[in-house]
């Protein structure tokens, strides 16, 4: 059976992968869900790009862990291609789940829309310690559409603030994804409209990785609460050989 | 519990929508189906949109309708965001299916590709009273092309002539939807091609919302006719808080 | 009942639409599976387009088939079409499925991105006898994403290599689609990523059909391998009046 390492996004750590983790679990594979450097509860909300990546580099290398489905969702699609560029050998194929897609040179915030960086910007300075969080608005409408408000209010309530350097350092990859020598999927979930449809996830950053395997599933960027047994299902689609 | 009002579109009446309302109530909602000026009985088909909007208005008003899910069906959209820009008071979300978004200055004509223009601008020509049908191929393949063909029929017997000026008359608004405070989603039924790809219902016209939410099913611009069960469910979706 | 012809795409032969045919027969209608000249065994690997047209227009001849609705894939929209030309008068309805749509005096290739056009040319001059193949990691991720690994080696042994003068011919129409009176429908799986998005199936050549039904279905390019009943009833909606 295979090993999955799932990366989670901005705002959220390892925890809410939990539910999804159990049946892959169940069909018998070994799953991990490490939180990134900077979401981990007293991690400084300074840390920055290159930290966060080396936090789940040096989680791979403690573990040892090899010929690894590694996947990231939406910020941690930066987590996951910086990792296969630091250590390709661990790698056997890249799971993106609505997640940004980095070219070297690239930060996050390079593929967002305005209205996205003047509202974290805003958020930031009144914020004062690096981090920026996301109003409830936003996330009940955009990010989590498909659940009714309780899941939305519950998973929000476990959301934490997230260090907004790492959206706009800028990341150094010896190998652009699409020249990676690895297999690479994108899961998209069809009403993700956490990006909007002036900068879509698919195909707009999921063409970035070259040849790779569509997997599409209904539901909204926060799949993981809303439904996570389906998410699992999509993660096994996307990570099987 | 939560108070909808269906606004349908061209063509239909409130009565089209009764199959989608028992749904909607037996999960213990108020529904109201009002019918638009123009498309009840004996209506003069030389009614404008200025009269089709205050009808729905008088209609929430004369009702004393407060805290609103006010969806609208295609042309639907035009009525609802009228409305809302008169009664923002009576209004707790608004909910667009598969619907026109005017900004203030816009007709339905001007979001409609030219070849439905040519072919309305005909049609009304012969009939000379102020109204326009869709021909039955139309109909059949762009509008209702998930039905088979005697539910394809069977709905179209029940259509009225609908008063063209709706479409031309240009609408007058002290806000855009966009900035309008109230909370709106917008379902796509991913299979209506009743507006043709080059101008597609979403993104084109629900980005006009500003901050939605999504809600996508399966279906064609009918679905109120091929399954309304499955709508009832797609509204609530998007009604809820 | 009524009648269907599925014509397959390029690689393919129509033993591989059998499996669709069964519950299309189980429902009541009679289901032809030809193969086209260029992909039967022992045939010339230098056959070109307008042989292979016409192998299926003889095909309906010989068997004097009527009211038929005519199915291609990929590769078989460019054979429908061409049969539609040559005998509008044997067929009720024209059914892509993820299908090219060809003008008068164009090629299969004019509608293909060029990393392809470059992969074919480099695989056919060193094959030399006319023919062109998939490399299997390419039909494994872009063709067939939504099967497991053994159902996707299990298919790609089976395809035959294609003639490739069928991708470079241009087509001789009287007719251009659009303009054909004929109904015609349009299957869109919607993880077909055998074109990639920069080019897609949907609606960049359903839109060259003029007035067409959609059906779409979740799959990939090869639902016929992945699965077939799924295949069979949208073939089934899109074929019906």
């Amino acid at each position: 059976m295979s090993t999955y390492v799932l990366v989670h996004g901005a705002w959220h750590t390892g925890a809410e992968f939990e539910p999804v983790a159990a049946p892959i679990r169940a069909a018998g594979h070994q799953v991990y869900t490490p939180t990134i450097k900077g979401n981990r509860p007293g991690d400084a909300k300074t840390t920055g790009l290159k930290e966060a990546i080396q936090s789940i580099a040096d989680y791979l290398a403690e573990n040892n862990l090899k010929d690894v489905i590694l996947l990231g969702h939406s910020y941690g699609g930066m987590i996951i291609t910086g990792v296969a560029d630091l250590a390709p050998e661990r790698i056997r194929r890249l799971v993106y789940w609505n997640a940004f897609v980095p070219n070297n040179g690239e930060c996050l915030n390079d593929m967002v829309p305005p209205h996205y960086i003047g509202l974290f910007d805003t958020i930031a300075a009144e914020r004062g310690d690096g981090s920026v969080v996301l109003p409830f608005p936003v996330w009940r409408e955009a990010f989590i559409n498909d659940a009714d408000l309780e899941t939305a209010q519950r998973a929000y309530n476990i959301l934490n603030p997230h260090p907004m350097a790492t959206f706009t350092d800028k990341i150094t990859l010896k190998t652009n994804p699409a020249e990676m020598p690895l297999a690479k999927s994108y899961i998209n979930c069809t009403e993700d409209i956490a990006m909007p449809h002036s900068h879509p996830w698919h195909p707009r950053l999921s063409e970035k990785l070259g040849l790779f395997r569509l997997v599409q599933v209904s539901g909204s960027h926060e799949l993981c609460f809303s439904d996570p047994a389906r998410l699992a299902k999509a993660i096994m689609e996307a990570g099987r050989d």
